[in-house]
């Protein structure tokens, strides 16, 4: 595909570095920007200039951040004796979108993965343990996906954990609310099972 | 959702305005690409801001340019007796990708569609009339969507172009090459029947 303009060409590029966006996907998202005001096409390109500029990492929770401490970890009114270990942003918003959670998180970047080419060198897992060594943590509560890797590296950090008196603990895994049983997957459905809890009425 | 930054929170809110684009697909964008290295996204920033600062516009066939005149416009072994009118950029690459159109091109940036707000000042439909007077215009070739929108387009503009002898012909349209009979649809079909043209073997 040749195109009129190495100005589009190189901004289809670009885009297409993105995960799921393919060039058609790519041009079509470029001409949409290009057909609008040059100033709104400045704030975009600003927008996103800031993102390598002016980002910073937590340096507790090693969540992204606008300074050196992030907004939540800055917080006094937060429960700093829990933290709450997560793959990534993504899952912070989801839980702080529940409003059930008052303590901290700390942001690993992922899951142990060989088959990704990602150990435990990849992922802040040695900050963690740091963490937990150095304060006063009460327990920690893992909420990584429910998958062979997200179960592989609860593993790792809680054998790093040896000697630590912190409470581990993991989100609940079942059937999801509103779920109707014939849905559910069979390895869900015999995990609930196993996992069941005394109704309380 | 309540962001714990706010650069994120801007790349999010620029992302959403791309067709296409919710709030879950920009957050996923944004996040991967912070992830990159700084000069990444700094590359990135800068493809977008040459979109808004280096953008021009063909004063010839209206497309998006990198020079006052495009590259196909500027080109002498094209043929400029033939206009193809297409609605925006992509079009173009598509024809150009066919490499059986030698011709030139004129973009007039959709089709007339009231419900949409859109009518013929909207579109660069004046300059074709103008670019029609003044030339030696052989023919042009309508390639315009095969929707209500796009025939009234075609109409509208074959009006205003009362008085002059160039040619209008229109992409023909029936059912695709390697396209089975049976899930054509009625319409497209009743069409290539009544446009049926002589079998050459």
């Amino acid at each position: 595909m040749e195109f009129p303009s190495k100005i589009i060409e190189e901004a289809v590029n670009q885009f297409k570095t993105l995960p799921g966006v393919g060039k058609k996907t790519a041009v079509r998202l470029v001409l949409s920007l290009a057909k609008q005001q040059k100033q709104d096409i400045s704030s975009f390109a600003q927008a996103i200039d800031s993102l390598a500029k002016e980002m910073k990492q937590c340096k507790v929770c090693k969540n992204f951040s606008d300074d050196d401490i992030c907004r939540i970890c800055a917080n006094p009114l937060r429960d700093n004796g829990l933290i709450c270990v997560v793959q990534d942003m993504r899952d912070v918003i989801a839980i702080e979108n529940t409003g059930q959670y008052k303590g901290l998180y700390h942001v690993i970047g992922g899951v142990i993965s060989p088959m990704d080419g990602i150990g435990p060198d990849e992922l802040e897992i040695d900050s963690l343990v740091k963490r937990l060594q150095q304060g006063n943590i009460r327990e920690i509560i893992f909420a990584l996906s429910a998958t062979m890797e997200g179960d592989t590296t609860m593993f790792y950090i809680s054998k790093q954990m040896r000697g630590l008196d912190t409470k581990i603990s993991s989100i609940s895994r079942g059937i999801a609310i509103g779920g109707e049983l014939e849905y559910v997957d069979e390895v869900t459905l015999g995990r609930s099972l196993q996992s069941r809890v005394p109704y309380q009425s």
